[in-house]
């Protein structure tokens, strides 16, 4: 049976707004996730929520009525209570109808199995939770095995990023990683790292992209450092016809991505 | 020579910090946009600011002494100012060096030239200002002859969407156009729409793409309506082979583009 909470007072209600810090999200080992669309796919992909708000109004939608079950089934609380309250857990508005709140999954390089895929997406020093989300996105859309965030990059279980992500960050295997424990790992088996550089001449459409390529982009204000571009067994660069020295990371990464993805598949 | 402001209180600054409004953009006929990168890119592309705020510590820096003179010459004001104020105007904690306020500029459909550009950009329903700047970044880099917007967009001239475009708001032309005078200006010359939508079975990379393409993004939830669809010489999809059903628009948008380019420059 769901409970209800209606107090802002709930020592759970402050509990769970506070996993919108990343403090509060490391400590616990939980983080949150908003919206029908998400918790949805979260639960496609086996994952239940811990504790499951929704609104009552909400409470007969076919959608939250299987995810009270699943998260009743799987031993975790569905708490029914008021639009108020979901506007401060999820800091938004206009929240959705549900907020879920997950514990947290640690993937390692070593439990990435790189014959899954063609294509693998590799980050180092992403800043932005939105491009993190997006790229997450783009990740499910062109079938990558996984996301490799390398050094330090914005948390991907942030609300922000989750929210971007649409519910990938759910579906796609997201591994951090030091540089130098990635390059090690990488070398150990076959595959071509390519990175997105300014500072060539050779076009993204040009090479051919053999399985499995794993992708490189750099930090959104300055890009690789040297000793990474060097690392590198190829640099792309996409052509730049404008006045802008640069595209958003996250776009970059989709074009370059789609263009593996559509030699690959042809 | 430059004025000082470092009172809250100054009329101006609240003002300034209304545009973060649409209402008062609208009623002023200006807008803000804030950091070194994005004024300069403004003022090569002949864009000057109407007010130009920086903090005294950045008054000695090459790039601000050209903004500064060039304000000036056009009979604007220079007002040097802290990092408090900086940080009010801009509504961000860690504000760029400079703020500028600039006024808009209207684009119609008369004004484009479709011969100057392979590619154009079309937006229908655009919500989100973060996918409009980055739309406006990504139209830049693919030498994109213009967005063209179609109804009821987020307003390109919010702080969010000028931030996200970095700088390209001021180097591409947007024009703003009802749905019904797009596509009788469209059918008077030349030119291929193209739509992107889910309901089709054409590939993106299976057409050629002759000049000028017409690229025609949906709103970020629904898509495109059926009328609009209809109203296209082709439909085409990009593939996705995750659990998601859709891409960013920013990014889709991105992907095909450089599709487009891609085959025009080859």
């Amino acid at each position: 049976m769901p409970r209800e909470i209606t107090a802002f007072s709930n020592p759970l209600i402050k509990r769970v707004r506070n996993l919108r810090d990343k403090k509060h999200r490391r400590e616990e080992g939980l983080f949150l996730a908003e919206g029908l669309r998400i918790l949805t796919e979260a639960h496609e992909a086996g994952r239940v929520p811990q504790y499951l708000f929704f609104s009552k109004d909400m409470a007969g939608h076919a959608l939250v009525r299987t995810l009270i079950a699943a998260t009743e089934a799987a031993g975790g609380w569905a708490i029914e209570t008021n639009a108020d309250i979901l506007s401060k857990l999820s800091g938004k508005d206009n929240p959705g109808a549900v907020v879920g709140v997950y514990p947290d999954f640690a993937v390692t390089l070593a439990d990435l199995d790189r014959s899954r895929s063609g294509i693998w997406l590799v980050a180092e020093r992403l800043r932005d939770p939105g491009n993190m989300g997006t790229i997450l996105r783009t990740a499910d859309a062109v079938g990558a095995g996984g996301l490799i965030l390398i050094d330090d990059c914005v948390d991907p279980f942030s609300v922000e990023a989750v929210r971007a992500s649409m519910g990938a960050l759910f579906t796609v295997p997201v591994a951090r990683a030091s540089w130098g424990d990635f390059l090690v790992w990488l070398r150990k088996a076959p595959g071509q790292l390519v990175g997105l550089s300014l500072d060539t001449e050779h076009d993204y459409r040009a090479p051919r992209y053999e399985a499995p390529t794993f992708l490189l982009t750099g930090n959104e204000a300055q890009g690789m450092p040297g000793f990474m571009a060097e690392a590198c067994d190829l640099l792309v660069k996409i052509p730049m016809l404008g006045k802008a020295d640069s595209l958003n990371a996250a776009v970059a990464t989709a074009v370059m991505a789609y263009e593996v993805l559509g030699q690959q598949r042809s």
